[in-house]
């Protein structure tokens, strides 16, 4: 049966480069995580991280315990970190597959402790969220718990390379480590911290939208690969004349005859209500407006400057490619390029460039 | 194990008194089609057609081939529309599992003719986008194609129902089915469309958003019953002082010492990243603000005003209720409420009530 379902690729190879990239931005004593929560950003967990380990990567971060429990039966002898930390699963659970929970709480802490598993500790420098802050990271010393085997934060403004907030987050990331054993390994940077500068690195960087691709600093050029190409085909050309109204509400009115392209991709594959009339596509290599309102299964595109011999049906647009990345798309809906991701990769039709065959599992 | 997923939960007999409701606004000559495109709009096609059927729904429309295999399996006897029309699937297996095409060219139109395939009649009235134009149809005709089972189109203005283009598109459908033979059976509305008036109704309404308990045309009260319902776990509860910033970017800065609720519930399930500081989520009755941006796998709530033995870890959350319906998270999140239903649907965990035990198949 041929499928219209939107293609969602993904070029493994250039996820190997960009873990690349990053190891060579740091100093070969940093150690480099590969964070791959949130089923790899929608790229796909357990086709990800074969070819990361096959790149060198040994340790890894996910969202959740069954996040953990699929990756460990990929990798058997990766170093595997849980972000919800003791939650969900029993203390068996992270004993037997050998999972580290990244402990937020005192109580996470004490749990581990008892239990005698290895954690990793997170502090609270700054982004208000999950983490223990200076007075409880304190208190907490003075129970004795099992020195951890990675103390980490996270950065809220690292995007933004000049933002003071960052500065003010590693001092206080320095002044908590300071309580802690000397030798506990350090973890402050993800992607955009790595181009903060070295005094950001510490012993270990978590690394997750780079290696998908994204430019989360905008840097010119992205020194990133592109990882993900998103297209969908064109399923009908249409003509309209002048005046005419295209799509829910009639919010594109046709200023000239024009040519219109029928796309199989809306907004329950991922691609938002909200780029309407906001964002081009491309087909053959130029750009075509996507126009009127983004329906569930379909939108319209503007053809009318293809050469006829070009506007096939059956062709492929594309919505994310080399050129068209997903920063893009993410401007047009008017959110992050780490949501774009997620919300077509989990909605479309997955496919794998280079994908390595039976040498699975890796490790 | 325990899973601190987001809970999507879905009350079938809600959905089966909606269908009453849509009932009860036509004339008992009107016949009712379900719409259950984009796997019931995010509520899971498999789980929904039972209780529509015991409902008294005998006609489904569908996205694709690969849906209309799914109902049949469930719905032995029941009329299935695939809204792709001919474009996935061979003829066989239309005719194998008793399936329709919706076709929406003249190709289609002659393929369906030639295989003694029955299929339905797709006309563009002025939504500029798939269907059969008026001299497209008159050429057809010449043709000699077999009689469609219905003929059909679609309203692009439906949900404001003032709107001039309504009665156009209505013309332009009357003055198109009357180059058909008189006992073909026409439909013309969707869900906002019942109410637009008895001339608007013809033979068939196809409803989809109203079983969902979406409110298209903003009537007061919603004469349909709420459907979903969206929770997710409080995980953490910290202090935060005057002038602390919370998230990404600090975006949220305390004015007051602060009650920060950390809910887990981020962009990977279906909460726009958008919705940051322009969303209330509902705790124990009460509004809660969403603080701060939503993170992939996190966002934060103001528990400021919640009683302390109240704000509890573990407790649920509530994105979408009885008295929070989609539409509100839908207009923080630019977008429509069909949007949020598919985001969240398919991204977190569903649960339904009142599912009916150990009498699947229904049909």
């Amino acid at each position: 049966m041929q499928s219209y379902k939107p293609v969602f690729s993904v070029d493994l190879r250039a996820i190997q480069a960009n873990f690349t990239v990053v190891r060579s931005l740091l100093s070969p004593a940093v150690a480099v995580s590969a964070v791959v929560k949130s089923d790899a950003y929608g790229l796909g967990l357990e086709r990800v991280v074969g070819p990361l380990w096959e790149a060198g990567c040994r340790s890894f971060f996910v969202a959740s315990m069954e996040e953990a429990i699929r990756l460990r039966r990929r990798l058997a002898r990766a170093d595997i970190a849980i972000l919800e930390g003791l939650r969900n699963g029993s203390l068996e659970a992270y004993r037997e597959r050998r999972l580290t929970p990244v402990c937020s709480t005192p109580a996470e802490v004490a749990a581990a402790t008892l239990a005698a598993i290895p954690y990793v500790l997170n502090l609270e420098t700054g982004f208000g969220r999950l983490g223990l802050r200076f007075d409880e990271l304190r208190s907490l010393l003075h129970t004795n718990p099992r020195v951890p085997e990675l103390v980490m934060s996270h950065l809220a403004c690292a995007d933004d390379t000049g933002n003071s907030r960052n500065r003010l987050q590693k001092d206080r990331f320095v002044g908590m480590c300071a309580l802690l054993a000397p030798s506990t390994p350090r973890s402050l940077a993800a992607s955009a911290g790595v181009f903060l500068g070295a005094d950001y690195h510490f012993d270990r960087v978590r690394t997750g939208s780079a290696l998908y691709g994204l430019n989360n600093t905008g840097l010119e050029p992205n020194p990133f690969k592109p990882v993900v190409r998103l297209s969908a085909r064109l399923i009908d050309i249409r003509h309209v004349q002048r005046g005419e109204a295209v799509g829910y509400m009639g919010t594109f009115l046709a200023d000239r005859p024009t040519v219109l392209g029928i796309v199989a991709i809306g907004y329950r594959h991922g691609l938002a209500w909200q780029v309407a009339n906001r964002l081009s596509a491309e087909f053959a290599g130029r750009s075509v407006p996507v126009i009127g309102r983004v329906s569930m299964e379909y939108c319209a595109i503007d053809l009318t400057n293809i050469p006829a011999r070009l506007a096939r049906i059956g062709a492929f647009v594309d919505f994310i490619s080399a050129t068209a990345p997903p920063e893009n798309l993410a401007r047009a809906a008017a959110t992050v390029a780490q949501e774009i991701l997620i919300r077509t990769g989990g909605a479309c039709a997955r496919r794998y460039r280079f994908a390595p065959s039976g040498q699975h599992p890796w490790a």
